[in-house]
């Protein structure tokens, strides 16, 4: 498997560098005969488009997705689904100061010594906008998942240091807010819940679903961190507190409680799916940070034009993308 | 990619229920012309052995390893190495009380509504002890990795409530005695340190170094977390407060903190890797507790015999040898 | 690996239906750092493109490649590389009479058996021109192979019953127009040798270079047969006759005959690679044929405009493409 | 996908030296619950068994196969099915005046090139031998296939310069027999028949049905030509000849002739599916031959014991086992 691309039944392959032509996905293996709700996909795309924030980064990317083959009179003929999106907003010239800077905790000197070689312009590859594919691939595989009854909801239980069961957007933007007048980025976790699965979904030993879903939100830009069920919390507890007895509900097998998070020996039990993702702060600040050029030569970087401070919301999306589509290429 | 194989280059393909003839693995993709120290790998198996400690599973494993093909006069040929563990303390009979029995947070449960059977006997193929070839193959991947120069160490840093930097072996003699004492089990968590990679191993994307380490660990039994460099703890901080600024060391850029975990955009950038992983209680427990049959029938399980009370310090090995197969997989 | 994924480490991913928005491709594994040579893709698709011959396909493709991602400043960076050809001549409604006709011969049937939806339009998935993105990558390929010292060509052997060492555009030209004026197709045979491979390419089992070049070219439409060294003739022969003695040439071990075809046991032995593929005539009669529709009415099928006669010499840089790709992805 | 598994759903990986320990192999994605038949695997064991014909080789190969996972209580369990063969009559000393012997037109020297180290016993890893453990994993598909009756037929059309519809064992013995007594060895050719499919099975494609049977024949040692439908036939005819019209045969949509196969587009459709494998003379001769030493010293090789003289008869459980297995893996 090439490392662009996702899934063994339902596989996406992306491409694309932030400002080259255009970034975009091919979707192998859709189910035939899907007829594709347009709207449900740009909805998904605007939850993860720039500029809904005025303090977040305003570069004006049209995000109008262009489908190129895979689906005929609306349906999806079974065949690979690919799309693209130019980047109509890519002044390269923008970008000639970074051609030789390594910035702080971004990929630049890692991909210069793999490759000897990188798009220097707004992160190339490695730019949060090549993320872009797998929210497509996710709207269409939670159209698969819709028909079958499953739901995936996510929630931002931290940003830095405040937590919630659940912040609201307006709560998310105060935060943010108060973060960027300080010229500072900030962390986040979200905490991810599948409803609706059936029993029997993943596999043991290698193609557990713990094991495709952290693999899946460790492709995503800044996680740091996953866990399911009660996760490192786990590691404080007693096997007598945490066990999971099953009960018969009406004449239904189930569990009484879920500290196991849906998964059992890597295969669904019928419960509720839930696991938490934590990322860390965006690399890119408004202040003046050490660094070196790809000389080795200590410099300044100081970075221009606006920013987002966190990954929340923009990233939500993206993160329930990578879990529809794990539990898509489990389930066709 | 079936779900017992692991690997891309490096693959291991796994067998074997607990009780049934014998458990192994095939290596395939191995190096040819390495000279197998073979005591290196009893020393890893004898980590994972039970019975070490007085309190913990006293089945009594022969351990023995039989290999059965891809070495030659003591040397790798590169063609498939396989090996066997025969399982000659199965007493089937000692389990016949559990064929009917879906015993709590184990995957009895999920096995049977996946495959409609099931070997119930210790847990058929999701048993610890079905993880052994994994210790097989780590061991030869780190015969590997030491001709690269690159160490894997990891350190028991939480026991329950207790934490520590790094408990020693008695230190944790005593703490699972203690637990032990209350017929109870307990999580834990394991922190790997790996030094001496270079920079420039992982890919971008979906195969970046953190999600196949993250695929490994979560193959795991009772592993419910894992994060690496600042981890979860990345949520709650600021940019400022954890960017690595690279500085020019004599000659070769560094970086001048870690929070990275040494990974950059999926890619080493030759700084040490470490990261943690979360496991919970071991679910047997010697006292009773609630559960159902497969009928639903709700019943009490009481389970006879020792077992562990933790699963550290055995799982260290396999903690270990995931890791090493992860790398040994992207460098060769 | 999903069905349009070819490729273990330099994979090519097609999409793109004959007369949809566009058809394309996504390389991903590509060498970094490697300077394209435009020109020799274009020569690639020129050799491939309908119309050179008064008598071929006329449709006026535009053949105009658009790379989309994985090349900067002329160079791969090692990510994955896309490209599109737009598909400008799609006049849907040409096609109309086709919608409900299950062609002979064509996979319209199969697709609608499997599926359950298809475009019929030109064949859609199906059609030939849905191989450029073949083209393209093995242009690709042959570049890195050509840095290797390794040459592919090909030769025309047979078209219907004329036989040859290898025929001249022209000749072959004379053999398809006499074809064309009987309204009728016909099928053919290339030769293709490989000079300059090492020894050692390939691998034993189930990645013998043989099955890995047989499994590339029944990718390739109307092959109907694959044969290595002596091939079917094989079949006849006497152990006697068709062992290759090795001997010693000036210090080099090498073989005094090449039944072998270059490859023993799956991998390459140094001497020159050769191999047969055997093409059935297009399907596709400029004369009424007898036929059935979706519904199994029984029709005649007649076919308009004007369709080529013979996949040769058309199909030659998709066969050479294909062999390049398999070399790369053995030899990166 | 390492070089020694095969398939994506239903996966065999094999081991094994001809005169190591054992060999055997691990079929990973069998249904769980299916009640073994193992009379018919010993019964498809037999077939291939060497000795059965007087002058064929004499090797004592118990062939006794031992289950080591995956069955229980007589029925698979979903999980990996490891099984092992003894090298009982292994005696390596026998093989020592092979150490140093590059055999004619065996793998020898190009494993010698590619790993820099052989086991030179018997051919060790490139041995016929190695190939038994298709043929459990191939009497296991049959198991499933006939479930869904599909029935896989095959007939000796060929050895050397004799030809037939179907060659009986007494004509075989006869042929052989004639061969033997010259200390030579021939070639044949096999046909196989597959009755029974379903329309659909395949995909368009790099995963046509004629891809991955070409895939399969070729892992076969000595195959040197596959062919399916008309086959190289085809590239000497016409269009107007070899084009199958499809009629409506009471209701049902079906072709009026089988030139395509039973393929078409690279998936089934629903007619007899059919194909040639065309396999080399044996390369081990009853008589001296011209090679050299791993040191380029031209020697002459004079083998000693008893080997078969072609491939058939022993070789057909092999062929149909390779086609059982790709068609399982494309239908469950």
């Amino acid at each position: 498997m090439c490392a662009n691309t996702f899934g063994k039944n339902f596989c996406l392959t992306t491409f694309g560098e932030s400002h080259g032509t255009a970034i975009g996905g091919v979707i192998d293996g859709c189910t035939p005969g899907l007829l594709i709700d347009f709207d449900k996909i740009d909805e998904e795309l605007k939850r993860r488009k720039p500029g809904t924030y005025s303090f977040g980064s305003q570069r004006k990317e049209s995000d109008e997705i262009i489908f190129l083959s895979g689906i005929f009179e609306g349906k999806t003929l079974g065949t690979p689904i690919a799309f693209v999106f130019k980047n109509d907003d890519a002044r390269s010239s923008d970008y000639d100061d970074l051609r030789r800077v390594l910035r702080p905790s971004h990929s630049d000197f890692t991909y210069q010594q793999k490759y000897g070689i990188r798009d220097h312009r707004g992160g190339g590859r490695s730019s949060a906008r090549a993320l872009l594919p797998c929210v497509v691939a996710g709207a269409i595989a939670k159209q698969i998942l819709q028909k079958h009854n499953v739901a995936i909801n996510s929630f931002v239980t931290q940003i830095g240091e405040e937590k919630s069961e659940s912040f609201s957007y307006d709560q998310i933007k105060d935060i943010l807010l108060k973060i960027k007048q300080e010229n500072d980025t900030v962390g986040a976790s979200i905490r991810v819940e599948v409803d609706g699965l059936p029993a029997g979904i993943g596999s043991p030993y290698f193609r557990k679903l713990q094991s495709l879903l952290a693999q899946a939100m460790f492709s995503i830009n800044a996680v740091k961190g996953f866990e399911y069920g009660d996760g490192f919390r786990a590691a404080s507890m007693r096997g007598s507190e945490c066990n999971d007895a099953f009960i018969n509900d009406n004449g239904k097998i189930r569990c009484k409680t879920n500290h196991s998070g849906g998964i059992q020996g890597g295969i669904t039990n019928g419960e509720k799916v839930y696991f938490n993702v934590a990322f860390k702060p965006i690399p890119t600040l408004m202040r003046p940070q050490q660094t070196v050029d790809v000389d080795g030569n200590e410099i300044i970087y100081d970075v221009e034009g606006r920013h987002d401070v966190c990954v929340v919301p923009r990233v939500i999306p993206i993160v329930e993308a990578m879990t529809a589509m794990v539990l898509v290429d489990l389930m066709i």
